[in-house]
């Protein structure tokens, strides 16, 4: 099978990690029967400034109509508000209807480290992020006013997608992978004590969904955002899968990673039918770019996950298991872990163990 | 000078932990001159539960007409939506237009403990908390929408307060308090690469409030809120004064809470002009309702930062004093801190040191 991959570094770090993923999927082993062709495509701060639109139609147009999936890597954002720009990602997710941000979080065994092992599975296509905003004039000076927007189908099939997340973990539970989770189990996370009516609608479509006969496995149930936040980090080894609406989840999952030692271990990927893009959670980083030294691990592991929702499941575990090796062992660590070694070197590493 | 002070316990542990806050302020010593009236008012699911209003307006009218400041407890929430029911602490906020919510969190001195001393300051009338909802069919299902409104008036008045209590927290430190901030920093919460409108504005406001004569020697930093979640786990000692619109803010002090063990320790204060309601962070508690274990702490430091408001620092250095050695000796601990001491007992100990 050969696999179409579009690659948009983007801007900043994201030219450097997003060659590295490249580079892994180049050097799978031949046995898995896998190709990869690669498109080069444009998105991102860089972009806008030469062509005035961060994220070109062709680009769009060849990953719908050319790619199976695609590595993007992350885009600056201008300091001040500029008009005509608006991020690429989000665009992306909207225009290519990838209405999961599915975000796994997994900590490093090793002694005195407390095991996590989540993912926090964010709606991608709603709530702020439709970003409909306006601006009025009163006698007490501007006000702005933004919608949020939840809609049952949206929450229906993130709460299922939440829900199949779970059980394939389970599988490979079952299948003697080590785990700290018993048995399967889906956080709802909303704030529908104050929101009842659209947060609301997000809980009780979630509900719905995940008592469908396939999840009779499942355990569900809720946290109120806040409160999820101080779970998240009081007993985080509690949590499976959790599923939020969009913004909550953006927030929420760099909250996880911070558990985790650092943003540059996190990846993720925009899923929709049939198509994924994987993403490294982290940013641009303009303060280490140019240097170097970013973390590519984060978007190592966006490859894997890439493939995992595009059904190549040995392949996606071959590249997890280099990276836990490289971890565990603990030599060649970018400088956010402590570490000392280079990109090239952490790349270079991580390969060997492939 | 007499204080006249409303006591809403509300429901669940609000009932055990407000009597808490009233015996402090009884016991404040006799030289300080200072006196207080309790006037016992009413809100919450037990009370909707009895009156079809969870918050009576004899108790809104009793608190503008009567009161210097009140303590609220906590309430509980209906699992479901009810008809009729809205949260009456976000209603109370509203109507007595207490437009700051102050968190501060503070972690107690002690060998391997990271140092932490910030305070959230997290606007209290606006953002999603307008809660302007509707629902309506298509024919893909339900949607519903919320309103999001960031006003000039709300974001400057939020960001002032912030940078006068980074001041004031300045102005105690020369004072000879030790601390471990070198000077006065206000951060500055917000999402406008996404919400370049909403949070635009708040940002923009903030950072024009602070830039007056006054705040000269505040420092002023910005923040997404995502990377906040992260940052704040990551280096919370970086942190003095973290301002932010309503729903990062509640999000945020949560999280911080978590920080420093347990949001049994950390208290509130709603405050507006020459008004302020002490509200320990943490809610209801249903699960350890009854069973006289609720840690007081929240409580008494919500009574001594609702003093704080009202202009009698003096009495409230003396309630955070006690507190503080109670902590550091850890011999007399509620169990969210892991120890075994009932709420009852903590108090006599606190009370003892004033
Ligand atoms: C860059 C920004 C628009 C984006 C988001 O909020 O979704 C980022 O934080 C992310 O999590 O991918
Ligand atoms: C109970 C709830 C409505 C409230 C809020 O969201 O403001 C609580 O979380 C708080 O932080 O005081």
């Amino acid at each position: 099978r050969t696999l179409k991959i579009g690659l948009i570094p983007g801007d900043g770090i994201g030219k450097e990690v997003i060659p590295a993923g490249r580079r892994i999927l180049e050097a799978l082993p031949a046995s898995l029967g896998l190709k990869f062709e690669f498109i080069d495509l444009k998105a991102g701060w860089e972009t806008f400034e030469q062509t005035g639109n961060a994220l070109p139609d062709e680009t769009v147009s060849i990953l719908k109509s050319e790619c199976d999936g695609a590595l993007f890597g992350a885009v600056s954002s201008p300091t001040k508000a500029v008009k005509g720009y608006s991020s690429p990602i989000v665009a992306l997710r909207k225009k290519l209807d990838l209405y999961a941000n599915v975000r796994p979080v997994k900590s490093v065994r090793g002694p005195g480290v407390k095991p996590i092992d989540m993912v926090i599975v964010r709606e991608n296509t709603e709530d702020l992020y439709v970003k409909e905003e306006k601006t009025y004039d009163t006698p007490e000076g501007k006000v702005a006013e933004a919608i949020k927007r939840i809609s049952q189908r949206a929450s229906s099939r993130i709460a299922t997608i939440a829900g199949e997340i779970a059980l394939r973990r389970q599988k490979i539970r079952e299948g003697g992978s080590p785990s700290i989770h018993k048995g399967p189990l889906v956080t709802v996370t909303h704030k529908s004590n104050v929101l009842s009516q659209t947060d609301g609608l997000f809980r009780s479509t979630a509900r719905e969904a995940l008592a469908a006969g396939r999840f009779t496995s499942v355990a569900v149930e809720e946290q109120i955002v806040d409160s999820m936040v101080y779970k998240l980090f009081r007993q985080p080894e509690a949590y499976d899968v959790i599923v939020a609406p969009n913004l909550y989840g953006d927030i929420l999952s760099d909250g996880a990673a911070a558990l985790v030692g650092s943003l540059g271990l996190v990846p993720s990927a925009n899923v929709g039918e049939g198509f994924a893009i994987g993403e490294p959670c982290h940013g641009s980083a303009p303060d280490i770019q140019g240097q170097g030294i970013a973390n590519p691990i984060a978007t190592l592991r966006s490859a894997a996950l890439m493939l995992e929702f595009l059904n190549e499941e040995e392949a996606a575990a071959k590249i997890y298991a280099a990276v836990d090796a490289n971890l565990e062992e603990g030599k060649l660590l970018s400088p956010d872990l402590g570490g000392k070694a280079k990109t090239e070197e952490v790349v270079q590493d991580i390969l060997r163990r492939l």
